[in-house]
């Protein structure tokens, strides 16, 4: 029931999902059945494996998030972490109110040992792959071995998720030198430095984008603002495209033969690639979507998800973090 | 002196502000006196109103500011922001060493009355003109009054600078709530609310493209993180548009004839558009250029200066300071 459009471009991703894959995994709807159901008969779902379990109370975008949980108990996003919680389903998706899946999943999946702080993780396009920036809104304020976490679950991630096999580690400062950043990246910097992590140093704004680092760390308001900063960037071009086409006839014309071009050329911005953003940290895989996700959206999320279970992530994830405790 | 490329570019630069004013103004190039003079030599500059100021050192890109500043004296970062503070010129721009002309500046033209922390603000595109970020990297740790001290100064300069009667203020942070942020941006957002400036309440990432805030403010860090961020987005298209076009002949030829196209969608993310960052809250006018300035930044941060100067944008500053307070 979570996102702008639901449960019409969630219904839409999740058969989409179970299409394109050689169905080696069950979808659990979770919410209001008949419109579920309803939205389910506009596909063709026959022999796709799915399940409905029904909950009748759903969170809103703006409800606050540590209440809702408490106060809507048979709200889908409760009905779904508590499922996931039981082991009754592998992983837990959700295009809803960020807040609530978080703090559901915190509360009702609990830590992998050894984690101080969960943290969502944001990928972000850059020139040498895709770049996973810890953390992107959870952990506002952060003590320097939270981003140490961060830096270890972010490795393993891209290790096992993107095939990196060592993946480089970069702290988000302002200057390269040890020396330039604020309190939190001076300390943090030294932790990382003595870790057994592929520590690159300090990266800057503009080496996100670059590809200087595989995962960059910094505190969850920074990772915030750089996070939707680079999802607007696609809105803005679009704007620009439209009023350029807009001057006259064969601009519009012109811009119309260059669509396809432009699109493939943009896609890195287009956040629906990546799917949505996992929790790491919890005891369970989580994955959030974007309120606006499309069904294309829902569909990388509910893959992305799957590949996380198969791959195990969380094992290792555990193991890394005792290795450098 | 400054930048990757002086004074080569710096010349050029300068020699086209000149030329494509009504000569309203003088240049005062200075520096190593014989390379200027050889640089002059490239360019018909008879009749165009300049001067040479000899500074035989430099403060090189990788000098620790404070301290180039003290040793260096003859340096033209030095010997410039001397002559200006003699009022023999009426502004410094450079696109040299920022920390260095930030601490020249600082140092020896001194802060406006009622200013605690002078502050470089960045421009930034959107869907509406021009944002201005303050601060972009000068000031890292901030208190809550330095912001609404950004906000006053960033809203005078919008207001005279771009013709806003009335710019709006966004405090940038990480929700929409004044609830939502850390401890920096939940006070700043109190003392702003209080204040007589136009404040719309909380931006986030992706409301400083969208033009939601003619004026957006933060602390340092922040700032200089989305800054570099956003400079760097055109390279990663570029990087893009180029892989797209590797692939085969007529796509390289496709690419070719969209190149102008592209270029104009894209020009908003180009640095060199807006010359240089002006730096706000010292006795004078500066403004710091980007290290890799082209001729084209140069010319428009020598024309920004003059029009800074022209509309006494200190005095206005001083005055909303002061109602303010």
């Amino acid at each position: 029931m979570g996102g702008d459009f639901a449960p019409r471009n969630v219904v839409a991703g999740a058969v989409e999902a179970l299409r394109s894959s050689r169905n080696n995994f069950r979808v659990v709807f979770v919410g209001s059945e008949d419109r579920i159901r309803g939205e389910l008969a506009r596909h063709d779902v026959d022999g796709l494996p799915y399940d409905i379990v029904h909950a009748p109370e759903v969170v809103g975008m703006d409800d606050i998030p540590t209440v809702a949980i408490k106060q809507k108990k048979r709200s889908s996003i409760a009905v779904g972490v508590l499922l996931h919680k039981e082991r009754k389903v592998d992983s837990f998706v959700s295009a809803g109110n960020t807040g609530a899946v978080m703090s559901a999943a915190t509360l009702i999946l609990g830590r992998l040992e050894g984690v101080g702080r969960p943290t969502i993780g944001a990928f972000l396009p850059s020139e040498k792959g895709v770049c996973l920036l810890l953390d992107a809104g959870t952990n506002v304020d952060c003590k320097p071995h939270h981003l140490l976490e961060f830096a270890i679950m972010g490795t393993i991630y891209q290790s096992y998720m993107y095939q990196h096999p060592n993946p480089t580690v970069g702290l988000l400062s302002i200057g390269e030198e040890s020396t330039k950043g604020n309190d939190l990246t001076l300390h943090a910097h030294r932790l990382l430095s003595k870790s057994k992590l592929n520590f690159v140093g300090n990266v800057e704004g503009r080496d996100i984008l670059k590809g200087k680092a595989n995962v960059v760390v910094c505190d969850g308001f920074v990772g915030n603002v750089v996070l939707k900063f680079a999802e607007s960037v696609l809105s803005l071009l679009r704007a620009r495209v439209r009023e350029y086409a807009a001057k006259d006839f064969f601009r519009k014309l012109w811009v119309g033969m260059m669509y396809g071009t432009l699109k493939k050329v943009l896609k890195d911005f287009d956040y629906q690639e990546y799917g949505g953003v996992p929790l790491l940290g919890v005891n369970g895989v989580s994955i959030i979507g974007h309120g606006g996700s499309t069904p294309r959206a829902i569909k990388n999320m509910i893959l992305k998800a799957e590949e996380i279970v198969r791959k195990d992530i969380n094992r290792h994830i555990q193991q890394a973090l005792v290795a450098h405790g």
